[in-house]
C-alpha cells in the first residue's frame, strides 16, 4: 500500500470505478488473515523481504500446525522456529514434505526452488554447545536461499583455530558470530574482516554468565566497529538480518 | 598481510631477495605505529575499510592531539569522537582545516575528496534529546563518504509523524534508528522497511530508563527481524556499520 | 465503616442503645472472617467496589476450595485466578455451576446477574503467546459486569494490523494493552487514543527479555502520557483497574 | 483525521473539489509543525485530550523557548516540565504572563480560562522530600483544569496521619500516591478507597533504594488491585493520567 | 575458651599440672567434632546461646541423618530446617520421638523440657502463601523455649485486619513480620509498636517480585526505625534472632 | 490512643461530657502538627519509644530549621541526621546549644538529662572509611541515653585485630557491625557473640561493590544466625534499633 | 610454532627442502583435529601446560565419548568435567580404566604416571554443601599431578574451626578457598597466609544469594590483597590455576 | 605469633620468666598500632609478605599523612594508592624523598634497596584509557622489588598488535591483563601463555559497560583456564597478587 497504489486508488475513486465506501475499506484494511488467535501477515514478503515466520514457543501444537498450513497455502517457503518434534509430526500429517532440523529446532517447507546467493554468509561459532543457535541461523538463511559456510568451535582461547580460517572468513559478504560465556569472539572476528558482523550471544555458560548476559554485554561493548548484536540465542534473527544484508548486495549486483 | 602477500614474501625469501631475518621481521610485525601510550593501526583502512578512529574519552588533550596528527600525517580522512572543545582547539593549532561538530562532539579532517555514495543511509530519531547520538552517526557516515538523510523527532507516541515519512525511509539502503526511553521506534520502523535496521539505544530518559537499559532491552527484544543493536549512545558504531553495509551494496554495484 | 456509620455508632452509644463495650468491639473489629490460615474480607465489596478475589498460587487445593465456598456463601460473584484444573474440580464437587477458563486459568461463579456496562473496555494484545494474560484481564472484567472487546495479535512490527482497528479502539472507555518482548505496543496505542491505557507487560520472550523485565521497563518509560503499568503477567490487576475506571464513568452517567 | 474526515476527503476527491495530488498530500501528512530539531504535534489536543507538553531535560534553553512560543502561538494552555529558572527567564522575555513553579520545576501559560472539574484528584505523598514530584502532578492537572486536593507527609510508618484523612481521600474521583523509600503508601491507600490509584515511585531514599527501584518494585507488586504505576519521579505522567480518568467521569456526567 | 579459662590454663602450665605440649593442644583446638564432610560445633550452645542447627538443603539424606543423630547424642534439643519427608523418615528410624512440621519443613527433637519464656514473640504474616516461612520462624523459636503468638493474613491492602490486632501485637517483646510481594507490612507494624521488628521478605509473588527482591528492597528502605531485615525466606534466622532478643529481656529479668 | 483511652473516650461520650462531634474529631485525629510541607508526629515518643527524628536529605535548610525548632518546642531531645554545616548554622541562630557532629553529619539538642543505660551497645567497624556511618549510629544511640563502646578498624583481613577485642565485644548487650567492601565482618562477629548483631553495610568500596550492594548481599547471606541487616549507610537505623533492644533489657531490669 | 621453529621453517624454504606452498600451509595451520562439531587442540599441552579438558554440559553423550576417546588416543591423561553417570558409562565401554568421581562430577583417565608435586595445594571450603565444587578443584589438580590437602566445613561463623588449621594452611604453596552464601572465607584466609589465594564462589545459598552473586561480589571486594576470583562454581578453573602456580614453583625448583 | 613462638611463650611462662598476666597479654594482643581512627598492622609484612598499604579513598589528607609517616617510621618501603596531589604534598613536607606517580595515583617511599626479581611480570593492557589501572599494578609490583615489562594498547580488535608481542609475553612468569569495554583480552592472552593470568576489568567504556560490569563478567566467564579476576579497576590487587606468585617462584629458586 505505497504512494503509487494510493494515487491509483484515489484516481479510481475520482473516476467512479471505486465507490467511496469501498475506497474507505481499502484504506482501512491492509491484507492480513485473521485466525482469531493470530493474524497472519501475508504481505510481509512484499514489505519486509520474506514471509512471516512462525515462532512456536508459547503456541499450542494445534496453533502451530494451523498457522503453518495457512502459510503453506499461499505457496511460499515456510519456516517455523523453536519447534519441537510434536509440532513437526502434526505438520507432517498434512504436509509430508516438511523437514525437521532437530539441532536447530526448525521446521521448513520449501515450495519455491531458487538459485542460491552468489555472496556467502559465514556462520562462526565459539564452542560445540553454541551449535543449536548457529544452526538456527543457518537453516533460516538457507530457506531464504542464501549460501552459508560454517566455521565451528573456533573460540578465542585457542586463537590459532580462528586464524587458520581467517582468510576464508574474510571472503564472506556477511559474518554471523555465535558465542556464549565471555562472548569475545565477535570482537576478534570484527577486527579481522571488513564485512558487517552480526553477533549472537548464547545462554551457554554457568554462574556469572547469568543466562547469556555476560556474552551480551561483552558483544555490546565490543571495541570493533562493524558489529551489531541480536538477542541472546536469537539465531533466527541473525539469519534474517544476514539474509537482508546479503540480498542487498545481490540486488545491487543484479540491478546493474 | 593477506595470503597473496605472504606467498610473495616466501617467494622473496626463496629467491634470496629477502634475508631470513628480514622475513622474520615482516612476519612478526604487522604495520602499526607505537606512541608508547597508543599503537596506531595504520593498516586498518585496508583490513576493515576505514582508518582507525580516535575515541577521546579517557585520553588527555595532548594524547588526542598527538594521535590525531599522526593519523593526519598518513594523508587519510580523520575522525575523533567524544571530543570536547579543548581537544578541537589543540588540533586546530596544527591542523586549522579540522572541523568541530559541537552537537555530535566530533572532530573531522577531510583530506581526501570522494564521491558520495549512491545508496542512502536514513538516520531516524525519536526525540530532540536523541540528536547528539543521531548526529554522531551522521558525521561518522559522512566522513566515510556516505549520503545520509535524517528524519528527527518521529517517536512512536505520535505514529503519524513517522508514517508521513515511511515511503521516504523505505528508499534507504540502510536505516539507523536512534531512540531513548522505551526504545520502541526500531520495532515499528523494522516492520515498515525491508532494509537492515541498526538500532541505537540512547541514555535519554530518567527513572526506570536506568541510563538507557530500558531502550537497550526493548531493542534487543524487538519482534521485527531485520534489526541489530549497538551499545547505548554508540552513534559512531552505528554510523560505521551502516557505512560498511552501504559500501557492500556500492562495491557490488561497481564490480558489475 | 465510614464517617456516617461512625457518627451513627457514637449516637447509639450516647443514647444507650449500644453499650460501651459493644461500641468498643464495633470500633475494633471490621468485618472479616477468620479461617486461621486466611482472613476473608467480606466488606471489601463495599470498600473497594468488588469482593475479595482468590489468588490460588501458593495455596493448597483444599485452602482454595474452602475460601471459594466461604465467599460463595455470601451470595456474591466469585473469582479465583491462577487456578489449575485440580482446584476447579474440587470446587465443582460443591458448586457445579462454577466455570473454568483454561487459557486464562480462572474459575468464576456468577450468582448475581447484572447488566453489562455501557462503556467498553478494549483489551489489545501484541502476540498469540500473550493471550493467557489478556484473557485473565477479560474474565476479570466480565465477572465484574463489564463489556469487553478484544483486539489480539496486533504487535508493532506489523503496525497496519493495529491501525486497521484504530478507530474501534478509540471508541473504548479504557484500553488494556498486553505485550511481551519489547513491550512497545502501549506507547503506540497511547498515542492513538484519548482513553486511559493500562499496560500489562508479559513474561513472553527469551534471552534479554529477562522474564518480562524488558517489556516492563519499556512500558514504564513510555513517551505517551496516558499510560500506567501493572506487574508482569498481571492480567487480573489490569482487569480490576479497568473495571474501576469504567465504573467511574458509568456511575457518573447514572448519577446524572 | 478520523473516519468521518477521511470519508469527507474521499467525497471531495470524488466530486472534484479536491485534486488527487492534494488528496494525496492530505492523506500523507497529518498536522505537525517541523522546527528541524522538533516536530510539534498541534493536533495532539484533539487526539489525546491535551496539547503536546514540553519536556525540557536534554533540550537547550533556546530550543525550549522556541517550542514554548510556537505552542503559545496556537492559543492553547502551555506546560513545560523539568524546566529550570533559565528557561523560564528566556520564555518570560517574550511571554511575561508565563508562571514558574520552582518546587515542581514547571512553567505554565494559561491562555484559556475554563471551569475547574467537579470531581477531584487527590494527590497523596509519603514524605516532605517527595513534594517536587507531587507538585509536578498538581501543576499538570491544574493547567488541565482539574480540581486537585493534596495530602502530604502521610507515610505508612505513622499510619494514623493517613487514617485521619481517609474519608476525605475516599471522596476523590482519582487518587495519585507519591512515595519514595519502600513505596508502601499506594498499597495502603489502595485498600482504603474504591477509586483508581496512580502510584508514583520517587527517587527519594538512599542505599538499597537504588534511585527509586525499591519503591517502583514495591508498587508494581502491590497486593491492592486498583493500582497502576508510572515511571520513577514521573509526576507529570501521573497528573496527565489522573486528568484523563477524571475527564472521563466529567464527560460522562456532561453527556447525560 | 574465654579469658578466665585461658588464665586457668596458663596457671596450670605454670604449676606443671599441664605440660607445654598439652597446653599447646588446648590452645590450638577448640571443641568441634569432625565427621569428614562436616564439623559439628558442639560448643556453639555455650558461645551463641543455642546448639548448631542443621540446614538440610544441599546435604544428602544420609548426611542429614548422621549429623542429626550426632547432635542428639549430646542430649540437647535438635532442629533441622529445609527438611523433606525423606530426611524425617531416616531420622525417625533411629529417633522415633522426632517431630516433622510439614508446612515449616522442620524436624525437631525435644530432649530438654524447659519453661516457656514470659515475654512473647509475635509472628505476623501478610498472606496465606507466606505461612511456610512464618511457621519456620515459629518452630525455631518454640524449640528454643519461646512463647510465640501468630497473626496471619493481615496484609496492608486491608489495613483494618491488622489494626484489629494492633494492641495485641503491641504487647509482644519482639515482632517478626513476614511478607512477600511489596513487603510493606513491616513498615506499618514498625510504626505501631515500640518493640524491635525483624522483617522477613518472602519469595511469594510473581513478575517484578523477582523472587522476593521487591519485598527485600522494600523492607530495607522502610521509613520505620525499629526494623532490621534477614534474608529472603529466612524464617529460621528471624526465629533465632527473635529468640536472642527475647532471651536478653528474660535474662535481665531473671538476673534482678 | 490505645484501648484504654478509647474506652475512656466512649465513657465520656456516653456521659455527655464529650459531644458526638467532638468524639468524632478525637477518633479521627491523632496528635500531629501540620506544617503544610510536613506533619510532625509528636506522639511518636509514646508510641515508638523516641521522638520523630529529622532526616535532612531532600529538605531545604529552612524546612530543617523549622521542623527542628518545632520539635525543640516540645522540650524533648532532638536529632537531625544527614545534616550539613549550613543547616546547623541556621539552627544555631535560634538554638545555640545545639551540637554538630561533623563526621556523623548529625545535629543534636539535649534538653533532657538522663542516666546512661547500664547495658552497652558495641559499635564495631571494619575500616577507617566506615567511620561516618559508625559515628551516626553512636550519636543516635547516645542522644537516646545509651552507653556506647566503639571498636574501629578491625576488618577481617587482619582477624587478630578483632580477636584481640573479642571478649570485650562479648560483654555488650547489642552489637552494631559496620562494614563496606565484602561486608564479612558481621558473620565473624556473629559467630563470636551471643548478643543480637545489627549489620550495617556501607557504600565504602569501588568497582563491583556497586555502592554497597556487595556488602549488603554478603550480610543478608550471613551463615551466622543472630544477625539482621539495615539499609546501606543507615547508621541511624542501626543506632535506633540497638537502642530499642538495649532498652528492652533495661526495662525488664527496672521492672523487676 | 615459536620464533625458533619459524626461523627453521624459513631456512628450509630458503634451502629448498620445503616448497613455498608447503611453507604456506605450515604457516597457516597450527595443529588441531577437526571432528566437525569440535576442534580438539592437541598442542594445548605444549602451549598451556595441560591437555584440552572436556566440559560436558551442552554436549551429547556421544559427543563427549567421541572427544574423550580422541584425546585418550594421544596417550595423555584425560579429564572431563560436569559429566553425568551416562557419559561415564559410554566412555567405560571403550576405556574401562576411566574413573568417575560422583560428587565432583568428573571422569578421569590416567595414562601417564608421574610424581606428585612437592609443594601442596590447600583446598579450603566453608560448608558441606560446597563440597562438589571443592572436589572438582581437587580432582582437576590431582590428575595434573599435584599434591592436594583439604580443609572442609571451616566457615567464618565458627572462626575457631578455621584458626585450628591456620598453621597447616600456611604451609601450602597455593590456597583454593571455596564458599557460598556470604563468601567471606577467602578474606579471612587471605589475611592469614602469604600464599596466593584463589577464591571460588559457589551457588550454595538461597534468597538474596542470587545463585552465587552475593558470594562472587563479596570475594571480588575482599580487603585482602592476595586474592583473585574465578567464576561461580568453577572448581575446575581454580584447580587449573592452582596447578599452574604450583608448577611454576616446582619448575623453578627443578631448574636450579 | 606462630606455633613456634607460642611454644616459646608457654616455655617462658612455665619457667617463670614470663608472668601469667604478661603471658595473657601476649596471647591476647598481636602487634598492631592503634591511631584511634586506624589500626596499623605492622606485622603484616611477616604474615602476608609485604607491609600494610594505605588506600587513600575515604580518608582525609591528615589521616593519610599520619598513617604514611607511622609506616615510614618502621623503616619499610611504603605505598599509598588512590592518592591525590594534595596527599602527596602533605607527605612531602615530612618525607621529601616520597615519589608521586600521577597517572597511577600512587605515592611511594623507598627505604630499602633490593635486587629486582629474576622472573618478570608482564602487564598487558587493551587501550590507552586503561593505563591508570595498568600503571597502578606496575608501581605496586615495582615497590615490591619486581621486574615489570609492559605491553600497552594491544586490544583484541587489532589482534596482530598482540600477536606481535606474543613470544615476549610468553617469557613472563605471571601476566597481568588490564582491559575495559568487553574485557576479551585476558581470554586471548590466557590461550597464548602457560603462565597464570590475573585479569583486571576496568571501568573504561560507556553505556552497557555499566561501570566495568561487562568487562568483569566477560573475564569471569573466560573459556581459558589459567585466569582469575580481581575487582574492577583494582590494579593494586593485581600487582600484589602477581608479586606474591612471582616471589613464590623466586623463593623456590633461592631455596635450591
Amino acid at each position: 500500500m505505497n504512494k503509487d497504489s494510493l494515487r491509483q486508488l484515489l484516481e479510481q475513486v475520482k473516476s467512479g470505478t471505486l465507490g467511496v465506501d469501498e475506497g474507505l475499506d481499502h484504506l482501512k484494511h491492509m491484507p492480513f488473515e485473521d485466525l482469531t488467535f493470530a493474524k497472519i501477515d501475508h504481505h510481509r514478503a512484499l514489505r519486509c523481504g520474506f514471509p512471516e515466520v512462525i515462532y512456536c514457543e508459547g503456541k499450542t501444537t494445534d496453533q502451530v500446525a494451523t498457522i503453518f498450513e495457512k502459510c503453506a497455502d499461499t505457496g511460499v517457503n515456510v519456516l517455523a522456529t523453536r519447534a519441537d518434534q510434536q509440532a513437526y509430526e502434526a505438520i507432517c500429517d498434512v504436509l509430508p514434505e516438511a523437514e525437521y532440523y532437530e539441532l536447530a529446532r526448525c521446521i521448513t517447507l520449501r515450495q519455491i526452488e531458487a538459485e542460491k546467493s552468489t555472496g556467502t554468509i559465514a556462520v562462526v561459532s565459539a564452542g560445540t554447545a553454541d551449535l543449536p543457535v548457529a544452526e538456527e541461523a543457518c537453516v533460516t538463511a538457507e530457506i531464504m536461499d542464501q549460501t552459508v559456510v560454517t566455521y565451528y568451535d573456533v573460540g578465542v582461547a585457542g586463537i590459532h583455530r580462528l586464524l587458520a580460517h581467517a582468510s576464508d572468513i574474510q571472503d564472506a559478504t556477511v559474518v554471523v558470530v555465535v558465542a556464549g560465556m565471555e562472548g569475545a569472539l565477535p570482537s576478534v572476528v570484527g577486527g579481522l574482516v571488513s564485512a558487517p558482523v552480526i553477533a549472537v550471544p548464547t545462554s551457554v555458560g554457568y554462574g556469572a554468565s547469568f543466562g547469556g548476559l555476560a556474552a551480551l554485554l561483552g558483544m555490546l561493548n565490543s571495541c570493533a566497529n562493524n558489529i551489531a548484536v541480536v538477542n541472546i540465542d536469537n539465531g533466527f534473527g541473525a539469519g534474517c538480518l544476514a539474509t537482508t544484508i546479503n540480498r542487498l548486495a545481490e540486488r545491487t549486483r543484479e540491478s546493474d
